[in-house]
């Protein structure tokens, strides 16, 4: 049994598919950090929660990095979402010739010692808001390699492209590997 | 002797004025949570840096927080306002007509207990950047009672209306109380 720490169920819905071990969600609040990077968010998050439990488990912090705004709104990605959401991010981006962006995700899984899985994956904010699917910022990233927004694509073909995606199979190489025999 | 825990000059100089202790700055990066509540990061600061101060010191938080834009950027202010910075807010805040705002000041102070000093100023944003006094969101903030930006006054004038000034006051109040024998 591994425990994946998060109130995200969307997060939880991608993760899932890809790891053959028993995954159970656990909705811990832990304390986030205000940090310049994800790694110090997740590595923080395990810090407190290791004390708390008994089994392994990981958490996933991930975050939008957008060039021209400095690398707003990155590792509080969350909040500005749940304030200005992608709204504002379209507004703040009018008339931004410069759309690169990339998105990370950190995996952080416990098990006595930190593992550290990073996903990244470049592309652009769009310049308007486009599809159902996803979650947060899906609707304005076209990664590259592709014409649609993560929010256009299945859950499948958005992993393929995705910062989440990588880190994820990152972590299950480490985990087929650790429980080969 | 009291230290001031910041690494922004501008508030220790805002805050010195008002003392009639003395007021050492002490620069000591400590970690600042991303909570909901300014009083929290403040709390949080001070329980980091009560092992490692010998002396009564005390922490200043502050955040502005736009009611239309849900109180963004609220505890973020500072990344925020490294990132996007005013052209940001001004941009977000574009055609909106409620243009209503609060700057809050929090001061932690801790003698062996944590003293808990609140400061708030209501006012709108301005639709343009104008002064340049202050620091910060100071050039596009109007307080109520004015028609001037922060950033348009002097920093007397600023204190008489500012958040950080009726925190100050507060904490003044305690220590003349305190120091009085």
């Amino acid at each position: 049994m591994i425990y994946f720490v998060t109130g995200n169920k969307n997060k939880y819905e991608e993760i899932k598919r890809y790891l053959s071990e028993k995954i159970e969600m656990k909705s811990i609040p832990y304390p986030e950090i205000q940090a310049d990077k994800i790694e110090d968010v997740a590595l923080h998050g395990i810090e407190f929660l290791k004390e708390k439990l008994n089994e392994n488990f990981f958490v996933e912090d991930s975050g939008l990095f957008i060039k021209a705004l400095k690398g707003f709104p990155g590792v509080f990605s969350s909040y500005v979402f749940k304030t200005i959401g992608n709204e504002g991010i379209k507004k703040l981006m009018k008339g931004i010739k410069d759309r690169e962006a990339e998105f990370i995700s950190v995996i952080a899984f416990y098990d006595g010692k930190i593992n550290i899985f990073k996903g990244v994956c470049r592309g652009k904010i769009s310049e308007e808001i486009k599809g159902r699917g996803g979650f947060g910022y899906d609707p304005i990233f076209i990664p590259y390699g592709s014409r649609k927004t993560f929010a256009e694509m299945s859950i499948e073909e958005k992993n393929e492209y995705s910062h989440r995606g990588k880190a994820v199979r990152k972590l299950k190489e480490y985990l087929d590997e650790k429980f080969r025999d």
